[in-house]
């Protein structure tokens, strides 16, 4: 049953008439809406407007750049037709659950027994505030609910050669040592006359007044410790005033040991407080396009080539064992740029050299399920992450589950090196070499109560074989891609600057929806 | 219907036989529990044990206090009867719904026409990760959530004599520029050797790697700002490298603004991030309370008067118009230190005293229904708090119902001087205050979309009179009042070392808990 103009609209209230044109009321600087449209509030994510007359579309990949191409267009009443290898949508937003199977590019099949409910997103796993992600999670009616970027109670623990080396210690307790020293350091300094060609007499005393807020400093101006820190017993009842942390390392330790080295992850602009995740998934987003694209989307369809034509663009792939093939005006590619190549194609050999230039980057993550939710009852920990210079860089703490009985622990994610050092390791030899990193930070029940795993490195991940491909957005190779190839659009992450986040897919696709629709419509 | 022993333990999977001792399985160091109980893993939330014989206690109160304190003696088979003025568990745990009506001081009736299912709570709205609040949602079922206690995109705006003075600049900013600064300066300091004597070589070099990334410092070690700042437009598509925002203000204006003064929040031992809250309401933990506890809990039962008499305790109230009178074995109160003394009673002067030394505050909120939540589609504020200097002191956003239609915003959450300017007006002349100090941070906006208020002071709430009552506890009259006078026990936040929190109810209810069962059980 083809996907009418009705269903795409589904739940967004909207009337548009037919031979309005593809304006928009958005933020992406597309033209106004016609006149005659009525009126609705807009929103970053909503492209309205209307084909003039018919015209296909083969979109290749549902991933976040591909499915968001098809909604668009279909919502503008283009005929799209979504060829997807994999049988799920979302490409790299990959939530692992019960069931999931997958076998790597190692040759190695997992296929995950987590408990019912639980799962982990081995891809994308929080969205900032200010991504056109949200505002397609309530286009399509996703719920959203906080993801835990920080945790005062997780901990910090790197190698130095200070006796702070190799050990736990919370956040809440670092960042009260780095600051407090930081500002008995500053507080020293502008007091002895130090910065007096720098900073008045005014600024001065502004100073002081924030640093010794900022580090908790003593009226002699020094840091000697905390309640920020913490407790070794909770300060309760009566006169039960609690067991405060033992005092605070000292200056030099907490400097050389580089315990700060995180501490501005959360000042990064798509990386602060708050960040949110869809309630039960990352992948609930592809999920609800895919409700909105049905049968448009052909999963199993492995694509094998793409060739500019006279009528169009004929895409060649194979699905329930056959070859089969496409022939559409217009193709939205959003296969990884370092995968295009290998397609059968009559590109010039500038864009395939471009398409070659985009670097590739290791990275993955390894689920744990655990049948005691010891970081709840042992450390007070509920959510965000353990941060540590072994090979495994984090433990993720889960965002949802609170209080249930068991729940998924991200073992490790991180990229590069740190991550190649599991990308070649089989599933077992993966989860015990996480276990071991992490029973050094967290002690030895991180090895106990395991009771099923899941790992993927997206190097080793068929159809994706990066975890992103990224360039110098200013770089002519970049630019290139920019550009149709007579009727093929290039769409993804890797066009945008927001590489690695569904916002630049997103991105990414409504400014190809927006050119195609333009060199189809004319100018609005 | 009594409550059953069967019914109190609803949900906990526990089986503890007759006769075993009234020990603990918990954090408070109570003796462990005997050996013939079954296993269970610990919480601190968990108090096992079992009266010996039958023993009534009046509990005086429904706030937090006197629902843990009936609900963990009602586990051990005391006959408990808690009797409550209002038509509500919680006390000070109150949230306004559709209906919520209330009679102030003031002698102004207000009810509440928020929407189904939106809701601000008026007391308590946050936990800590650490507090013994969870392990009483966790062993209630109450489910939770992050509670956004702190966020990039909420904003400052302060008087100061500076460019800044009364202007709006997003969190994000305001830390990007102060640590920024902060930065240079020490950076500066310490590279001219102005902290020689206390920092080494080694120190040094540590110190500048730290603080090049805290404050984003460019190669010569000074602050120019940083993408840290945010956008006016976000980066998106191709050569959509967005707009960053206008350069950083200068070292002196950020400094002199104070823009920095509520940075420190974050840190302290019972605000940093992550915190938590039941979903739908604070309030839902004291109708789990009230599940279990039934009909023992005596709404509308105004206590008039608690003597200690040979046979127990009497507790004298009006319920339906009508006098009444209980006499048991204990009473337990969790009545507000300074009301006490109102009631009829034949306790000793020194203990009058003590009661009457507890500092009472001045503090309370007003809600806002919105039928737009303009902060998150025109501010991409998605939960967290905006700070002022101005009377309202902050404008906290929903954390919850995330992209609805409508929500609720805390136009006021204030204390002191500040709320005092609040709690003599009309809840119109409130409402008008806060829209217009609210508008002066968030633009006209503020005034437009308002569909329902409701505001209230605790000062001026009946049978609370104080947001919350304080005092030094290594006080006399403090530690008075942790001792029973005969058969009458105090409990409550004021006798913790956790004022103003529910964790200091709770922890103070358990500890009155033991000391009861201890000296009707003996010593386990």
């Amino acid at each position: 049953m083809p996907v009418t103009r009705r269903s795409f609209m589904k739940g967004l209230g909207v009337t548009g008439g037919a031979g309005v044109m593809y304006g928009a009321m958005s933020a992406i600087g597309l033209a106004p809406a016609a006149a005659e449209a009525p009126f609705r509030a807009p929103t970053m994510g909503d492209l309205v407007g209307q084909a003039p007359g018919h015209h296909s579309v083969a979109v290749l990949g549902a991933g976040p750049a591909g499915m968001c191409t098809a909604y668009e267009l279909g919502k503008a009443g283009y005929d799209v037709t979504v060829l997807e290898a994999r049988t799920r949508p979302g490409g790299r937003v990959w939530s692992i659950r019960a069931g999931t199977e997958e076998t790597d590019l190692n040759g190695e099949t997992q296929r995950s027994t987590f408990s019912d409910g639980h799962f982990f997103n081995m891809g994308a796993t929080r969205i900032p505030q200010s991504h056109v992600t949200l505002d397609y999670c309530k286009e399509l009616g996703v719920e959203i609910q906080p993801f835990g970027n920080q945790n005062a109670n997780t901990v910090v623990n790197y190698a130095s050669d200070t006796p702070l080396s190799k050990t736990s210690m919370t956040y809440r307790a670092a960042k009260a040592d780095t600051f407090g020293y930081v500002s008995e350091l500053l507080q020293k300094a502008a007091s002895r006359g130090a910065l007096d060609d720098v900073l008045s007499a005014d600024d001065k005393h502004a100073l002081a007044e924030f640093l010794t807020d900022f580090g908790d400093l003593g009226s002699d101006g020094r840091y000697l410790g905390s309640t920020r820190r913490g407790y070794t017993s909770e300060p309760g009842a009566g006169t039960d005033y609690g067991t405060r942390l033992a005092p605070p390392h000292s200056m030099s330790d907490v400097i050389r040991s580089g315990i700060g080295r995180n501490f501005a992850f959360d000042f990064e602009y798509d990386q602060a407080t708050m960040m949110f995740t869809p309630i039960g998934g990352m992948d609930r987003i592809y999920y609800a396009f895919q409700d909105r694209l049905g049968d448009r989307v052909k999963f199993g369809s492995v694509v094998t080539a793409m060739r500019n034509v006279p009528e169009g663009v004929t895409v060649e792939y194979t699905a329930g064992g056959r070859a089969q093939s496409i022939t559409t005006d217009y193709v939205v590619c959003t296969i990884p740029p370092h995968l295009v190549g290998r397609l059968g194609n009559n590109l010039p050999a500038d864009v395939l050299a471009a398409l070659k230039a985009a670097k590739v980057t290791s990275s993955g993550k390894l689920g744990i399920e655990y049948s005691r939710r010891w970081w709840e009852t042992d450390e007070r920990i509920y959510g965000g992450a353990s941060n540590t210079d072994k090979d495994i860089a984090q433990i993720m703490f889960p965002y949802d589950h609170f209080h249930s009985d068991r729940g998924v622990v991200v073992g490790y994610y991180n990229t590069g090196k740190r991550h190649q050092a599991f990308e070649s390791l089989t599933h077992r030899q993966r989860l015990a070499k996480a276990l071991a990193e992490g029973a050094e930070i967290h002690g030895d029940k991180y090895k106990k109560d395991v009771t099923s795993s899941f790992s993927g490195s997206w190097r080793r991940t068929r159809y994706s074989e990066s975890a992103w491909a990224s360039w110098d957005s200013t770089s002519p190779e970049y630019k290139l891609l920019l550009q149709p190839v007579d009727k093929i659009y290039f769409a993804g992450d890797h066009l945008s600057n927001a590489i690695a986040w569904q916002h630049g897919a997103f991105t990414s696709a409504r400014s190809v929806v927006a050119a195609l629709h333009s060199r189809v419509a004319g100018p609005s």
